[in-house]
């Protein structure tokens, strides 16, 4: 027997792989490329010693529970460890709206199952985050992109749309957000248009999911913690349901991350959960516990926020330099991610190629659109590379963008062989 | 906003807690219950000393990747130790064939979404594990069981109700077994059977997922190698999806383990897991893949086999002195479960609050059926208490069922107050 397709449910039908993911296994395989494209945090910044150290502990074996299946809604101490984390960024939670999930994707991925029949509609930012297309595509969700303004998803766009869905006898049940620091746009959401976007759930009977995932990670220079306030913290009407993770402030290897939702949904996440992986890891549960006891988590935050900081620094110094007005992004405040539009000419998919060959690569900006996307933006993470390979790699970039050029604008004549570099 | 129902998708209306979890929720809550009831590993067996060394040199920071996001399919040297691991047990397999998943759960669930569709047909044991029917439920399969005889599922049936289907128009995606030390039932499938059943799955086009978590677990007394073998090593026609995992021969705290599936489905099955948890925990897969480099799984097997033995035996002649011949059981020749048949007039279900006092604590039988079950049917996990707290727990569940018969058969008039304890 070799022909599996007339056994595979309508889901795995339309699943597709993930473009970032993707490139991760190309990158894998390549030797000395440079890579902006999977917004992986600094390892160097880890703290390793004391991981070290509070494995040992852990590990002693005086408590045999740190290697043994645990709670579903995750390991106590954390949870309410996370409750504080929740009250410092404004908001007031209980311990029957936390759930600990394995990372923020399993969290994106059980919101879709518990909310998500096939058909139904969620409204998505334009663009989006992969990752969140791709769980809400395994639900057969219908996606509805909606675009952004300077500061953040355009909330007269967003009314429109539903509208419009309505007249078509659509109704909406999510709106799905990344407020802080977008993935990939970098955006914030105003903090006017937080309330706004609230009073319009109400309004509307719309369920909020906010993605934030990157909120500690703001750049002292151009944004306060004010601008961060999660809509969750004025949510109360019971719309929001939160995420956040420890993926990108710890460390992504111990996958830990949560959820904050209305007790009645954060139950039905629990059950889903269940059945999704029995419990999130104890041992990395008990390390993120650990590290935020000991005040690791706090002590570092500072550290981080400069270190993405000046990497971000120095990838727009790399891109002024090299590019001029050619290329254009908004500056991000904070998180991975800067948001670059090239040369209109260009098909940033296409570039791939010829950008592997000068040894730098990143993610075309079709993987985060729900519909028909330009083809000439990119998304180019700079938290994971040296400064000084951020440098490099955007003068690769910049090598592979101009020989591009050259031959778009070359005559037809002259471009006879399709690939200059096989001249 | 209070009112969250008309959120949920159909799946998450269908959704219902675990009983094993539920015990486990009640259990924490509980002091001095002795636990039969989750299927939890014995820690003290845990290989502590070997997973401290290992952590000390994976964290020193020398390469970053370790606590990196990595890739979906899996950690590289550890799908090339499972392959291994695979051969020993017979299977040829490949390495486009395997993924690592988070702990065996997520392998059911990922299977029950890229093959089944809400109305699909999947074909269980009669009684088959929880965690199975909650991953199937939440797919909304239609799940249809068949009965099992000594020697494991019974084949004539197993067609007999294929049939009944076929008439009624309804198709059968795939038959779900667990041939090694079945939970509940502790069963193992015959040679024989396991021929038999890759026939008739061939014959009706059908798959088979073989679930093999227990496999390592056998005891020496009862049962050789060669009764393990898996269907999977004479899969010629490629009908059938492996699962088995390191949470029972090294520790469920590290959530590893793995599918083995025809290769285009392995792809499918990367998908679905990348929009489930984009991957598997990097440090946890290292861990593994250490404990099983170093030859730490292969000296620790012989180990436990010994352990869950001595537990086996003396919870049966705990057991048998106890009960006589009122409670029965077939022997387990491995795993971690003994399924007891307790007298009939007793309900399991509404045995558990009188155990519970006595200070010992199972899961009714009725948590296995996904057809109307026997009511005096319970699964007694003998794997974790100590020998000592095996006999006490046997003692206080004897107890316990001596109380309750004596309630059953008193004459009504001296039961006037329903709960005997409360006079």
């Amino acid at each position: 027997m070799t022909e599996y397709d007339r056994f595979l449910s309508r889901a795995a039908g339309q699943m597709q792989e993930s473009a970032i993911r993707r490139m991760g296994t190309l990158l894998a395989q390549k030797r000395d490329v440079i890579s902006f494209a999977p917004g992986y945090p600094a390892y160097e910044t880890f703290p390793w010693a004391e991981f070290r150290d509070i494995s040992q502990v852990l590990l002693s074996g005086v408590d045999g529970s740190v290697l043994q299946y645990g709670p579903t809604r995750g390991y106590r101490p954390l949870l309410e460890a996370i409750l504080g984390i929740m009250q410092a960024r404004g908001v007031r939670s209980e311990a029957d709206r936390l759930l600990v999930t394995t990372g923020s994707q399993q969290g994106l991925d059980l919101v879709a199952r518990v909310l998500l029949d096939p058909g139904d509609v969620i409204l998505v930012e334009l663009p989006t985050y992969t990752g969140a297309i791709t769980a809400f595509r395994n639900v057969q969700a219908r996606m509805v992109g909606v675009p952004q303004e300077a500061d953040g998803i355009d909330v007269a766009a967003l009314d429109e749309t539903w509208s419009k869905l309505a007249k078509d006898g659509q109704r909406v049940r999510l709106l799905y957000v990344v407020p802080n620091f977008q993935n990939p746009t970098g955006l914030l959401i105003g903090r006017d248009k937080r309330q706004r976007l609230l009073e319009w759930a109400a309004r509307r009977d719309v369920l909020i999911l906010e993605d934030d995932p990157y909120r500690e990670l703001y750049f002292e220079d151009s944004v306060s913690e004010a601008d961060l306030r999660p809509m969750r913290a004025d949510d109360s009407d019971g719309r929001v349901i939160y995420l956040s993770t420890f993926s990108k402030t710890l460390a992504p290897g111990y996958r830990v991350a949560w959820i904050d939702a209305p007790a009645p949904l954060a139950a039905k996440l629990e059950i889903a959960k269940q059945a999704a992986d029995l419990c999130t890891g104890g041992l990395d549960q008990r390390v993120v516990y650990e590290a935020t006891r000991r005040g690791i988590l706090d002590r570092h935050l500072p550290i981080l926020r400069a270190h993405y900081r000046e990497k971000r620094d120095v990838m727009v110094e790399g891109l002024e330099r090299e590019f001029g007005d050619s290329v254009t992004w908004p500056t991000p405040k904070g998180g991975f991610f800067l948001w670059a539009t090239i040369p209109a000419p260009i098909d940033s998919n296409a570039l791939i190629d010829r950008a592997v060959k000068h040894g730098v690569i990143y993610v075309a900006g079709e993987a985060f659109f729900v519909s028909a996307a330009p083809r000439n933006l990119i998304r180019l993470s700079f938290s994971s590379p040296t400064p000084e390979r951020i440098r490099q790699g955007v003068a690769r970039l910049a090598a592979a963008i101009r020989e591009e050029l050259a031959e778009i604008s070359a005559p037809a004549s002259q471009s006879a062989p399709a690939r200059p570099e096989a001249r």
